[in-house]
């Protein structure tokens, strides 16, 4: 009699969860140390020093009925001026404040979006691998969610499929580079003829296809690699930011929509974003950490901790004879199982207490994803660990 | 091509925020202490001295990791048990920490219980004068939103025409006593003879039908007054509860859905809301504020300014002949126009700069609605143009 799709979302964990619940009972009995956890993607280095003094200052300082009070539904003026301020700056747009749309996370953001943009009939393309709650959020507005199975090795987009995925339904396509779970970044090169086709397909279908780019691990990226700043590519993107990621501060829920101001109808898509939000029941992004973020414009916790795991698990792990690439950003690495079926690999791996998800969970069978947002040293442990499993596959 | 009725709903203003924003241009055309704007429901008193200890204890007690991570989806254990004990203690419940559900706030609450209880078809009934988010809330469910005609003078339940709208889709009644925007408490006879033809209908149809007590304002009452706790009269309770009234911080976006133990399938309904969050994009109630709310569990702020406010302006505005019934929680006073359309008296209203909401918005045609979560000196500075209002009809 209620809600049954919802009762089986509610009741069902995800298998991320489930690994992680069985790595707890593991740490209490035979001791944290000796579990090597790879399942949750919660950011394991602390915010910058400024994000506490932000909240410090804004507490002695300002008035504590309009701290804690309502902002807009868009979000404080001032704040998204702020914001707004340093993408201007750093990715040479010219966006204006009311362009910017404060969120309660990248969650929430994909959801208003998505229920702004899409009707009854329209249909969500994304790539794999992709973050599972796509297909949650694209099927609770009312979508139908499609993917284009993934390119391997190297993650980037395979276009052939794509093409073969697009139709006159297609409302919005939604990309995540850095990638989450592959840590893969797109290419200049892949960005530009994903664009082209998404200028074609529009002109031929004669409606906006809005590109949504799920940016949580923008600031994450290793080396000199550089993720392309999508609106300066295609007309009709929306933006979905979060701080979680890049100011650690995924408890707290807060990231933006931007609504670049190139898109067709923008102020009509903004209003569109603000009706989404109201509807569901996001009256306004929490006070105190809007104008946290403000003031931490531009700002990212020290983030060399996720670049030297990386680099260590990389290289053992390839010393080890496995297979992957080399991640540029976010902080996962997909490793190819060393069988076809990678949730009975992970299976094996949990022998050895190393907790792996199967990487179908995202689309992306035969690999898994390890997060390496862990402490160095559990990565130094786990190491002969996965030498036993490596070992495993070589008798 | 974008989802049209989000677009309506995002560029619509609601009269309330129309009003909001024609006071602040008034206030710099005149000066903001000849304006008096009594639209607002944002509480005009500071949150207890707690809630900034708690904030300054929890930054240097907690592990700033684990302070800004996430919690789990329906809330920290710790959290929810504490909020759960204070209840218990309160109410004389046997609640369990799991019956709880952390939310970012009412509006939250009431979409992710909305989602999770009704389906297509469904009808959900609420009572005049009422929220006018409710119809937003229950509509974006996809349920079918029923008013029953308001009660006047004392916006008790009209029980006459109440029998006359539940019928066998009814799915829900949502209540919201402390009321916005008439002041009303339901009274214990009222709230027995709801929940005995809830009883009845419920075993007529063979089908729980859920009260969704909607209870911001509980903690705003006057006098000996007493709000009966709903879940103590209907087995089939879900309480949306929010901490920006009693504790003002409206703006944090915290409160929670309890899932009374005694709900018929109380487990299923529980897991129905943690799916629900999900595809709404709620990934966890803000994780500091949960812990703030935690350590000033049963604490309000001082709402003795509220208390002198409504004596004050009930007296001021009886003494000057108009009509209106003492309110007894929340901070509203629900005044009779002096003329059949409230709008047009709300236009009247505005030349002596007195901005009131009509109560068309509420389905209270012939009423306006007074929030006294002002300054006192507001209500002392606004008689005069009371007055002056009350002499215009004397003509």
């Amino acid at each position: 009699m209620i809600a049954k799709d919802m009762y089986e979302l509610g009741s069902k964990r995800s298998s991320i969860r489930e690994l992680f619940e069985y790595g707890k009972k593991r740490a209490a009995a035979i001791g944290a140390e000796n579990v090597f956890d790879f399942s949750i993607g919660n950011p394991s280095v602390a915010p910058p020093p400024e994000v506490k003094e932000a909240i410090l200052s804004l507490l002695t300082e300002k008035d504590a009925v309009a701290l804690h009070g309502y902002t807009s539904a868009q979000g404080d003026y001032a704040v998204r001026k702020a914001i707004c301020d340093d993408v201007n700056k750093r990715f040479a747009t010219d966006f204006t404040a009311d362009c910017f749309y404060m969120t309660a996370g990248a969650a929430a953001s994909l959801t208003i979006s998505l229920k702004a943009l899409t009707v009854a009939g329209d249909e969500v393309i994304t790539f794999a691998p992709f973050f599972p709650e796509y297909r949650v959020f694209v099927e609770a507005a009312g979508a139908k969610f499609v993917v284009v199975p993934m390119r391997e090795p190297d993650f980037q987009i395979d276009f052939v499929q794509f093409q073969q995925c697009i139709n006159e339904h297609t409302k919005a396509v939604i990309i995540n580079s850095p990638n989450n779970p592959s840590g893969a970044v797109y290419t200049e090169k892949t960005i530009c003829e994903l664009c082209r086709i998404l200028q074609e397909k529009e002109k031929e279908y004669g409606h906006p296809i809005y590109l949504i780019s799920d940016e949580p691990y923008r600031e994450i990226v290793y080396g000199d690699v550089v993720v392309p700043y999508v609106p300066n590519y295609y007309d009709d993107t929306v933006v979905c930011y979060s701080y979680s990621k890049s100011l650690s501060l995924p408890g707290e829920r807060m990231g933006y929509i931007l609504v670049s101001n190139k898109v067709q109808n923008a102020q009509e898509v903004y209003a569109a974003v603000c009706g989404a939000g109201r509807a569901l029941g996001y009256v306004c992004a929490p006070s105190l950490f809007q104008m946290v973020v403000a003031k931490c414009a531009g700002m990212t916790s020290d983030l060399s901790v996720y670049a030297k795991n990386r680099d260590l698990l990389y290289r053992g792990l390839t010393e080890l004879g496995f297979t992957c690439v080399k991640p540029d950003g976010a902080f996962y690495l997909f490793l190819k199982a060393k069988e076809k079926d990678a949730v009975a690999f992970c299976e094996k791996a949990k022998k050895y207490e190393l907790l792996l998800v199967p990487g179908d969970d995202f689309a992306g069978p035969g690999y898994v994803r390890i997060s390496y947002c862990v402490s160095t040293e559990q990565i130094e442990r786990a190491m002969p660990a996965f030498a036993k499993l490596a070992a495993e596959y070589k008798k």
